[in-house]
Order: C-alpha cells, then sequence, then structure tokens
C-alpha cells in the first residue's frame, strides 16, 4: 500500500489468538490483540509500526500479510511459548460478552523494545497493557507528535498511581463510559470527562459502542454516531479499530488542523463499523480506500440537517 | 405566548400526578402526563390544544398557567374523582425505573371527545394511550397534515391488531429502541427499523435516552445526540417532552421542506435535555426562546466537524 503521508504510526500492544462462541457458531484461533486490529485499521491510511510479542504458534503469513499493508513488524519479537489467548463467548443479542478463558503465555513477560528506527515516530498509539509498560514506551520514543492511549478497568482499579503518572503524558485518551466513569470516580459522564481531562489527556474520547462516541476536548463536546448495520458479526476489536481509524486520519492529514480530531472521529467510527462486519478481523482486511470513501459518505448523510437551525424568536 | 405559526397542534393523552422517589429524595403530587410534558414542550414554539382528563383534585392554577402558554385547555374534562396517578423509583444512576404504582382513576375511563373547534388542527400528537383510543382522535379530526404517535411494550404486546390498524395512519412514529425491537420482532435496529416502517408510518424515530435519536425514513437515517448535561435531576417526561419539541418545529416552520423532520430532531432533543434538568415540567415551564436558541447553538456545536470530511485516495 502507497501511502500520500509521510508520518508513520507506532502501534503497541496486544496480539492474540481469539477463540470466540458466537450466536452463530464457534470460531477458533482467529487472529485477535489490540494493536492487531488497530494496526489494520490505521494501515489503510498511513504507514504503521508494530511492537509487540508472538509465540511460536503465530503465522508468519499474517505478519507477511500486514507487511504487504505498510505494516512494519520488526518490532513484533517472535517467543518460543504460545501466544496470547482470549477464550470469550457473545451474548444472543452480541451486546455483552463474558471472557471464558485468558493464556497471557509469552505476552506475560512483554516488555515492548522499540526498535531504533521506530523512535521518532511523529504519532504513538499505545494499546491497552499495562501502564508501565505503556510509560516504558513513551520513554523510548522521541517527543511524538501524538500520544493516544487505551486502558481499562482491571488498571484503573489496580494500577491508579501509574495511570495518573502516564495521563500526563497522553493527548488523546480513547476508553469507554464506564472506563471514564471508574477513572473519574463520578456517574455524570459530562463531570468525568472533565475530571478525567484535568488529570492529564488534553483530549478524552468515550467510546459507547452501537452507540456511537463522544469527544471532550478544548473546543467542547463532539459527537459522532456509530454506524446502525443491517447486521454485526462480531464486535470483537471494534474499539481498537476505531482508535487505528482514529490515527490514520491524523497521520495523513493535518492534525493541528482544528477540526482535525472531530473529523478524525468519522474516520474511527467507520473503521469500527466495518470490523464487526466480520469475525475477528476479516473483513477489516478486506476493505479499500473506495468501500472507506462510501461508509465516510454514508455517516455525513447521517449527520446532515441542512446546514443551519432556522428559528424564528 | 404570541406564536408567529397560525399551525395548532393537537395533543391527546394524559394528565397526571406523579410520586416520584428520587435519589434526592421524594417528591409527591408531581404534576405529570404525558400530554402534560408534550403540550408545554410544543408550547415554546406553536399554539397548543390539549385534550386529556383530569379529576377534582388537579390544580386549575396548572390549566390557567398552561392557557397563557397558549395551550388551549378546553378539551381538558374534568370529572369527579381522582386524577391519573403514577408511582415511580428510579435507580441511584437515573438510568432505570420501577413501577411502584399506577392509580388510572379517571383515566380508565377516558374517551378522548375533541371539541369542534380543534377538529381542523393540522398536526396532531397521538399520546401513548390505548391504540383504539388514538384510533377514535383520527375519526374525530380532518385530514391532519402530520399525525405524530407514541405507543408502548405494553400495547405493542397486547393490542397488536389494534396497533396494526393505527400505524398506516401515522406519518412520525416515536418510540424508544426497546419497543421498535418488540414492534419489529427483530433486534437488529435497522431491519426493525425497515419492518415497523413498512407497516404504515412513513417516519420512525427511535429514542435512547441519553444517547440521543435516530430518525429513519425515505431519505435514510440520521443521528442526533443527546445534550450531555451537568447535572441530570428527573429523567421523568423527557421522551413526551422530545416529541413535544418535535412537532413544535414543525408547526412554526415548513414541515415538508426536506429536512424538516432532521431539524426537527434537534428541537425534540433539546426539549428533552431541559425536560430532565428540573423536578417533573418545572425547568421546561421556564425556558424562553432565548434559552432554547442557546441550546440548539450547543447541540449545533456538537456536531460540527467543517462541513467536509477531505480524504485523499
Amino acid at each position: 500500500m502507497i501511502h500520500h503521508s509521510e508520518k508513520s504510526i507506532l502501534v503497541v500492544g496486544s496480539l492474540a489468538f481469539d477463540d470466540l462462541e458466537m450466536p452463530t457458531g464457534t470460531f477458533k484461533d482467529v487472529i485477535g490483540g489490540a494493536a492487531t486490529y488497530s494496526a489494520i485499521a490505521s494501515s489503510l491510511l498511513a504507514p504503521v509500526r508494530l511492537v509487540g510479542v508472538v509465540g511460536a504458534d503465530f503465522p508468519q503469513a499474517m505478519l507477511d500479510d500486514l507487511g504487504k499493508r505498510g505494516v512494519d513488524t520488526k518490532g513484533v519479537e517472535r517467543q518460543a511459548g504460545k501466544t496470547f489467548r482470549w477464550h470469550g463467548r457473545y451474548s444472543s443479542d452480541l451486546a455483552s460478552r463474558e471472557t471464558l478463558d485468558t493464556q497471557l503465555n509469552v505476552f506475560a513477560d512483554f516488555r515492548p523494545k522499540i526498535p531504533k528506527e521506530f523512535a521518532a515516530s511523529p504519532l504513538v498509539m499505545l494499546g491497552n497493557i499495562h501502564p508501565a509498560l505503556q510509560l516504558e514506551v513513551l520513554k523510548q520514543v522521541e517527543r511524538p507528535q501524538l500520544v493516544v492511549a487505551d486502558t481499562m478497568n482491571f488498571w484503573i482499579q489496580g494500577e491508579p498511581k501509574t495511570l495518573a503518572e502516564l495521563l500526563p503524558k497522553v493527548d488523546v485518551l480513547v476508553i469507554n463510559d464506564e472506563e471514564v466513569r471508574e477513572l473519574a470516580g463520578v456517574h455524570n459522564l459530562r463531570r468525568a470527562a472533565e475530571e478525567v481531562r484535568r488529570r492529564g489527556p488534553k483530549a478524552l474520547i468515550v467510546k459507547r459502542g452501537e452507540h456511537g462516541a463522544l469527544l471532550f476536548d478544548a473546543q467542547g463536546v463532539f459527537f459522532v454516531p456509530a454506524y446502525p448495520l443491517e447486521e454485526v458479526c462480531d464486535p470483537t476489536g471494534a474499539g481498537d479499530s476505531f482508535a487505528g481509524g482514529l490515527l490514520g486520519y491524523l497521520a495523513s492529514h493535518d492534525h493541528t488542523e482544528p477540526h482535525a480530531l472531530r473529523r478524525a472521529m468519522f474516520f474511527a467510527s467507520a473503521m469500527g463499523s466495518f470490523c464487526v462486519e466480520g469475525i475477528g478481523p476479516r473483513r477489516l482486511l478486506s476493505i479499500t480506500k473506495r468501500d472507506l470513501r462510501s461508509r465516510l459518505d454514508q455517516f455525513l448523510a447521517m449527520v446532515e440537517y441542512g446546514g443551519d437551525l432556522p428559528f424564528r424568536e
């Protein structure tokens, strides 16, 4: 894939196998992991540098495919042992899921090592890993222009101090509404968002699944809808694809432009919508820029109201 | 209140007393009822004609106040006995509520009688009452330009045939996502919306509370966010205020204009957001057109992304 942009995105996080029990059947050994989804989504728009760890069982063909998409996988260590594995079961309406088993395997001792050639990456995506490791990544990179991070309740509850150290170094925090409320200790979403931003991130993006996403930053609040699909196949990786789409836009356009983050939210939501259309990253791997343009146009149609709200007082 | 528009809105439905157990305290004898909320919200923008029933205990002062707002209350029958009463308790996060008691009282035998002077109302709001009564209202009016209706799971389950008879006579059905799914017998929201529209309504609006609302019509899908408030006080009546705001816009502007329903969704969501700011209809009763204009501007800022999505293929 040839990209107009020279701005690369460093993506650090998990590569995995997922065993998925879906209402439509059971799917085993599905390629997964947050970094995988983010890298695939970003790579449609900009060059990606991937850092993570896999075991001996992870298919080289998948890494080769990523390479063809413009993902530099030299930062993906291959270790003896098994790849991180997640086993989950979704509810019949796909609205919730339970973890049946997690095997960290080679991911248990993961310490991200950023190759020298990656150290000057202008954009950095810190996938959802231990905040101490996210901090280690930032120590190994040279003043990135933009740092985007994800985290989860497990770290919010278990590593509050490390997370507090990380947050001022993050430009855009991308988490779900439950995590925002937990992190802030406040139920009201608007006040929770203010509290989270007070702790460091200049921008907070709240992912709400089928209900879309909210951006809180110095400009106020911005809202992007989710795309109402006729068929939702597998929500696994949708949030990571969302983050990948966000970074892909920011890397390939002027990310300092006033509406950059707002516009990036559409690309993010579009990538999330593609992700859920197939089992694992299958659909995401197949989409073209033309598919993306078409989905973006559908998004724009969804928010088109004629440009003003006439109102005779 | 003086309205530029001559187009009146006929609102038919419940007037009530609500006893509300909120996390902030218990509030008794709060003026409520779907028609009350819808009428108050609509009356900021257009003249309203209210049809319903109250008992001897309903304060005349409230009806007089409505009159001062441009709500013609000659269709509100006063009967011996008690007004409809609802007693509910909200969860600590206000996200859910349970009904502790419902006393239909004079509402049990309500048969809407549309005064002759109201028969030519160009816009009709059929509040959530028995679909047979909604049909009776339509028999008493002369070819309204636009019929908006609400319903609920109780009628969807218990009166499917009567509801099936009503739906082709409704232009805009305004219900929540659970009701859409129940009515269509399909979980996927997009396909459920298609199925509901196939049964009659030209447009379907899906209310999603704090997640905003979706409009499905011949133009496709449109999305309006909810306003993320710093304080949510009482969600009672928010959906009815939403419908009232929708009709208020459509009555006071050209409702056949291509973006009319989309624009009306912002007015609807704005009225819903004002409603939840106070216990009962208190806040809704206090807002001015200036407040509405200001809230609408906040809504427009929430969806502003610069007007296009540049994307270099």
